[in-house]
């Protein structure tokens, strides 16, 4: 049985949720705080980020969002979300990469930590001004996707792929603390409203973290 | 045929160049200072980073460093870099993403700032409390690479890997840059000296970046 180390607000961990749930992988979620920094977790993954996915008693221990996505494409054949030609597969890794660094960077990372970490860990008010430009910076990153979603259904092109469930897992982390505002993103709206009601989703989109409690439209999939 | 947009102490374009040299695919490449932002580069990577690898003649263009070195795995049998089992290729995906992104973001990342940055865009002079820490960054890496090559003769395991070629490609940048103090890393060391002497870093090593002299031992096989 796979085990999976994540919290709930980690987009990271949201994207390999969202891809087991595809695949019809079941996993055992075991939530880890990484900014606590636990000797045992710093021992099994020394970078101290989750997700980590183990098979104990396979001896399996796999760290690294991306390589873990990797591995579930090369080992589980149901629901291949790297498809096409190798040029595609490009474009999709290309897109994850630009979710994972560019949009988690300019939204989500600073969100996480006005909206989360200050008041988990350091009791902090959260600044306005920080708040204001990741919100500008969604802005900005939605008329990218808006544009990617004019050319095509999903994100990569005419079928679903990993860019979509890492877009989806950054924008669900950044809606949940109020990042998004959905105006004039008519065609990112849409595509969202579809993956809120996919089986995947919809167990991410019910889970709370301790204290933050998101906006009234976030789990809504009419919004 | 292939153009690579890089330029000389970009640690990423580095890892995808020494990829093309082990695979024996020629390119041209294109210098692009990816800090002057300009508009033509822009439109090609909205992202702004190099490397961006393009073929006019079949229209193809791709970019991030690891969708290109995914895809150049893919389309060129050549000196696989991504070897063994599914667990194998997880384990030289997580060492690409450590070098791509600790040792980047801990090393890498403030001494271009300070040293190449500063000196070709701003004209400031350097931190020197943020070197020390990037060189304080460094011996705990290398502690941690001679704790990989401890057990085995690459990084990931008992041949040559992708992981290889991204530490090779950040440790070199580091080196470039003064970041690197080789007292007390026999192990590394002694990897770093095999490497030194592939045709496929040779030319990395005999570039110079304008205005930034390397350290006597840079380019010496035998430092």
């Amino acid at each position: 049985m796979w085990q999976l180390f994540q919290f709930p607000l980690c987009p990271f961990s949201r994207k390999v949720r969202l891809l087991l749930g595809e695949k019809g992988v079941g996993c055992e979620l075991i939530r880890e705080n990484p900014w606590e920094q636990r000797d045992e977790f710093l021992d099994m993954n020394p970078a101290g980020q989750v997700p980590v996915m183990t098979d104990k008693q396979r001896s399996i221990r796999l760290m690294d969002s991306m390589a873990i996505c990797e591995y579930l494409e090369e080992t589980v054949e149901k629901n291949a979300m790297l498809n096409g030609t190798a040029v595609n597969r490009a474009e999709i890794r290309r897109l994850v990469a630009w979710f994972d660094s560019q949009f988690f960077a300019d939204i989500v990372a600073p969100l996480l930590h006005e909206r989360m970490e200050k008041r988990l860990v350091t009791k902090e008010p959260p600044d306005a001004r920080k708040l204001r430009d990741a919100m500008k910076a969604a802005v900005r990153h939605l008329d990218y996707t808006d544009y990617l979603l004019d050319h095509h259904n999903w994100m990569a092109g005419s079928t679903m792929s990993l860019a979509d469930l890492a877009a989806a897992a950054q924008i669900s982390v950044a809606d949940y603390l109020g990042g998004i505002d959905w105006k004039n993103h008519e065609q990112t709206a849409k595509w969202y409203r579809g993956f809120k009601s996919r089986p995947s989703f919809r167990p991410l989109l019910s889970e709370r973290m301790e204290g933050i409690v998101p906006p009234r439209h976030y789990d809504d999939v009419d919004f």
